[in-house]
């Protein structure tokens, strides 16, 4: 009897380094779209290593990177930012030739800079950030429909081979992405007001709450819905990637952070000196974006 | 045939001056709960007497506040909490003797002070703030359900009637909600920050973005979702009713801001310095007021 011929898949060998959220929901959704043949997953944590295998989200699990890479021809970068240098000097005598190097980092210029050095000349670095996530950790955490109708945004330096980029572009629409490709220093720039700054500030209010006298923190916990409620659950998301983010986009974060304390600095004298016509007018403008964000279909 | 004979509702009359988000939701839930005879709209807005009538929130609805409270024993003000103090003195000869009136307003203190002294000896005046609401506004916005499983917090001053505070509770908890009796200054403060500085901060975040050159700023729209989005939505609750909170509460909130400006000098200096272990520590910290959120089941 005659057999459907299965179509060949993007990749032959899949290999994560990190099988944490981000790691183990491109495993899953790689997976679900029959995207490699192979799915191997690396952690410095044992019981990721564990998971990973006993979740079924990869086929073969290690902790030895130089084991992990070997062979494979996709490497996805999937640890917080601040170690894909390391991790890229250790693995780059062991990658194979022709294969691609990709990461999820939400912090481009500073990876590439501490990553590229490393990749041999016969190795292709693509690095890509989705925009997706979820306020909890772990390999137990991810899900295959994490990436549905989000943006990934590839970030590639010059002289990238366009193939390489066209594959990753590839692997992120495959599973289920929008791509957008940009300039690194830009994408960091956009991303501190959008993600990095936003974060700040509800780790900030939120430690504020925390420092509160005990009573006073239970009543904000037990009324935490009128607002509180939402920073809380950005406040919740995984502290050392975000060490990372904070240490590795800088600039950009004290940049557009200054600009939001001169904000706050005029909001605050308007509400000491009673003056209602400039809150009434700041609040008005602020519900636009709101209108633009649904009309954009992002709400 | 013998007839079930209906039960007497709590009120007979109850009049909502103001019947936007939150008063023609309040008039839902007790139309939906029978808790009153005939159902009054009062609003200086003649598009929200027109709609409340429509939608059939009230019987009855006027844009005159002395028509409206005429024989009502429930008065219920829903507006801007900056025009409860005039809303009372206008309404006070009108008003029916052992009526009880009472409000919705996120501050209490200012409230207490504007109303209480307007209120005739022969009516009972108890404050409450239901801790429910959306980003949206009008009579269209309100819905019978938007008080289930939330706190509704009575702040009756002292010698208020302990019949007519009972009575209010239970009209709070006939419509779904869960009810506490609070001082009104602790009231202020633990709203102050559960919510006053929240929907502050947001809104200030959202003014820096909306401040963004265009392209910048059209790139901020599209990659909301990765933090920012949540703070539009905060950003984009009704302006006035914001703006007259920062003014009638703003002792409680200009202290918070104070406490969460010196914590986000602390964090700004932290990354700056470049100081990871001061970052983690208190990114680890925020993580556990989310777990107590997720265990008192506000989350």
């Amino acid at each position: 009897m005659a057999k459907a011929r299965k179509p060949k898949p993007l990749f032959e060998r899949a290999c994560f380094i990190g099988i944490g959220l981000i790691g183990s929901s491109v495993a899953r959704a790689m997976r679900r779209a029959g995207l490699a043949a192979t799915y191997v997953a690396c952690d410095k944590n044992p019981k990721h290593v564990k998971a990973a295998l006993k979740l079924g989200v990869a086929d073969e699990a290690t902790g030895n990177y130089a084991k992990a890479v070997a062979g494979a021809d996709l490497i996805v970068l999937a640890t917080p930012v601040g170690t894909n240098g390391e991790i890229a000097r250790v693995i780059a005598p062991h990658l194979k030739k022709g294969a691609i190097v990709t990461d999820v980092g939400s912090v481009k210029r500073m990876v590439i800079d501490a990553v590229a050095p490393h990749i041999p000349k016969d190795v292709h670095f693509v690095p890509a950030h989705p925009i997706a996530g979820t306020e909890h950790s772990g390999p137990e955490a991810g899900f295959a429909e994490l990436f549905e109708n989000r943006w990934s945004i590839v970030t590639p330096p010059k002289r990238t081979s366009a193939k390489a980029v066209a594959k990753v572009a590839e692997l992120w629409r495959k599973m289920g992405a929008k791509v957008d490709t940009m300039d690194p220093d830009h994408h960091d720039m956009v991303l501190a007001i959008t993600s990095h700054l936003p974060h700040l500030i509800a780790y900030t209010i939120v430690g504020t709450a925390t420092d509160l006298s005990g009573d006073l923190k239970q009543e904000v916990i037990k009324y935490s819905a009128s607002g509180f409620r939402d920073f809380t659950r950005i406040a919740a998301s995984d502290p050392i990637m975000w060490r990372d983010v904070f240490l590795n986009n800088r600039e950009a974060v004290l940049e557009i952070l200054q600009r939001f304390t001169e904000d706050l600095t005029a909001m605050q004298r308007a509400i000491r000196k009673g003056d209602g016509a400039t809150l009434e007018d700041h609040f008005t403008r602020t519900r636009a974006i709101r209108r633009s964000i649904i009309d954009a279909k992002q709400a």
